[in-house]
């Protein structure tokens, strides 16, 4: 039997570019660790956080990892009580993400825990299977239970989700000839500033126009057509609305494509950006592209170069 | 030197479910037949017309078949106007397709002549190339160039418009597990109508479940899952409105799902509607429930099940 187990989640772009909502992608890092150690306390505790600057709650029932394997463990307890009713789980978490970022750090944080959770059990669970869980986690962070960044985080490659209710999760093949750059800017966009920035309705013909560029985006990761996804990223619907949030994202957008981006738009609800590239060259090319654009608006920025992952969370030691 | 070749092309379903305007197919049969022969008159005409009871214009700057070809020769005059200047093309067109059904009509006209006097000339152009020319008799027909009936009547399987202004055409694979149903019920929609009904803005959280559903028939279409597909043609957008046209649309509906469907929605805009199934049987089987179910409303209707068709136009003869 397990007794320590220790779990990498990457970050993940989710609303990527068109397919605002419905669609995310992880990245290869940075990411958040999670350590989970077997108790006979029946409960689950978070004892401590690193890397966070102090701003996240260490109450189980507030940070997203604890909720995550209390939701988790709570399944396994509803099918076999007594098996699983005296199992405690005490969670370490070490955030590689910066918090509020538009990487998916809350999604990293419970992805991480339940898998590491689901690990140090004998993996009772499969990956999809922890899903639900993980949403829960996304839920106390975010106030919603989405799964576009969840969802990559734990499966790896792009994740659709088609719908919520009932939950449909398609898992997309990996591009290999992608590559992609995400950069973050040193400034705060709120979730919820960047929700309340969209229009309630859309004109038909904006909207058609976004699920024609949806469709190609879905065409081109499965024709491995790297060249197609970034002309399919073109957002007439979100970015334009969301872009006001983020101060100097044209002129990042604009250095993105004179350095050779296929492709460019904000990561979640910002204020990083992502932009796709046909090599790791050219990548790192358009990263450092990006971060000088900030830089000359007094902007810091920091950048990562990566495929796309397509394993997702992965176990980094168990014992 | 060829004198005359005659070319079959298929009815197609445009506006699949949820991917409304950016997508279409092709089926088997029914389909318009075009020969074309070789003249030195230097102009194009239409000699004669069969199958759409007087309806149709013989005026080749009013046919759709004739002003494809029109555009088509115009084009290699312009390249090469020794070598055309004085060929001329006679037209004669027999519709296998009713007209303002919504199973691609005007399409398969244009196309199959397009393809036709291609054909006739030595196939100077590829299918792709002529896409074009095509999309010029729909405007003459329709009043706009739309690509997503002439798209797949051209090259076969699905075919994707991710965008009109620069023409950005994607071919998709052809689903070999999907059993399609299309079903023309005796009622008349103008087309004129069926736009007029759609409202010029949605709400933002309907376009993000259009276009979550858009992705998922994407994803479906390239790993063949037919289940996928039917459970992605759900349309809250646009189906609800012009389902108000068609006299008997959700009695048919839930009649198809009753019968086994995988999905059900409007082709075109209507009032042929089409059902996914998964094997000939069950499509036989929905068609004759839709049948019916039209029959009890007094309303006769005709169906024709196949498979997706891959190939889109064929010749038939060439001499």
């Amino acid at each position: 039997m397990l007794s320590k187990v220790t779990v990498f989640a990457p970050a993940t772009v989710a609303n990527v570019g068109s397919a605002f909502d419905v669609l995310g992608f992880a990245v290869a890092h940075p990411g958040d660790t999670v350590e989970c150690v077997r108790t006979d306390s029946g409960t689950v505790r978070l004892l401590g956080i690193e890397g966070d600057g102090g701003r996240l709650p260490l109450d189980p029932t507030r940070n997203t990892s604890a909720v995550s394997v209390i939701a988790f463990l709570g399944e396994l307890r509803r099918h076999d009580p007594k098996k699983y009713e005296s199992v405690g789980i005490d969670l370490h978490l070490n955030k590689g993400l910066p918090i509020g970022s538009g990487l998916g750090s809350s999604s990293a944080s419970a992805v991480a825990a339940v898998v590491a959770a689901n690990e140090l059990l004998g993996a009772p669970l499969t990956r999809l299977e922890l899903l639900p869980f993980a949403m829960e986690g996304e839920r106390v962070a975010c106030g919603t239970a989405h799964a576009d960044n969840v969802g990559p985080c734990l499966l790896g490659g792009f994740v659709l989700i088609r719908s919520y209710d009932p939950l449909d999760v398609v898992a997309l093949p990996t591009p290999s000839s992608a590559w992609v750059v995400v950069i973050t800017p040193s400034v705060e966009v709120r979730t919820e500033d960047a929700r309340k920035i969209l229009r309630r309705s859309i004109p038909l013909t904006d909207a058609i126009s976004q699920w024609g560029n949806v469709a190609a985006l879905i065409a081109a990761i499965y024709r491995d057509d790297v060249a197609l996804m970034g002309r399919a990223l073109e957002d007439k619907v979100i970015e334009p609305a969301r872009a006001a949030l983020i101060p100097g994202f044209y002129e990042a957008k604009t250095a993105a494509l004179a350095a050779g981006a296929l492709g460019c738009s904000i990561s979640g609800s910002g204020p990083s950006v992502f932009a796709l590239a046909a090599s790791q060259q050219i990548a790192d090319t358009v990263g450092a592209a990006v971060v000088a654009a900030f830089d000359s608006l007094s902007i810091s920025a920091t950048m990562h170069t990566s495929q796309i992952n397509s394993v997702g969370a992965t176990v980094l030691k168990q014992e």
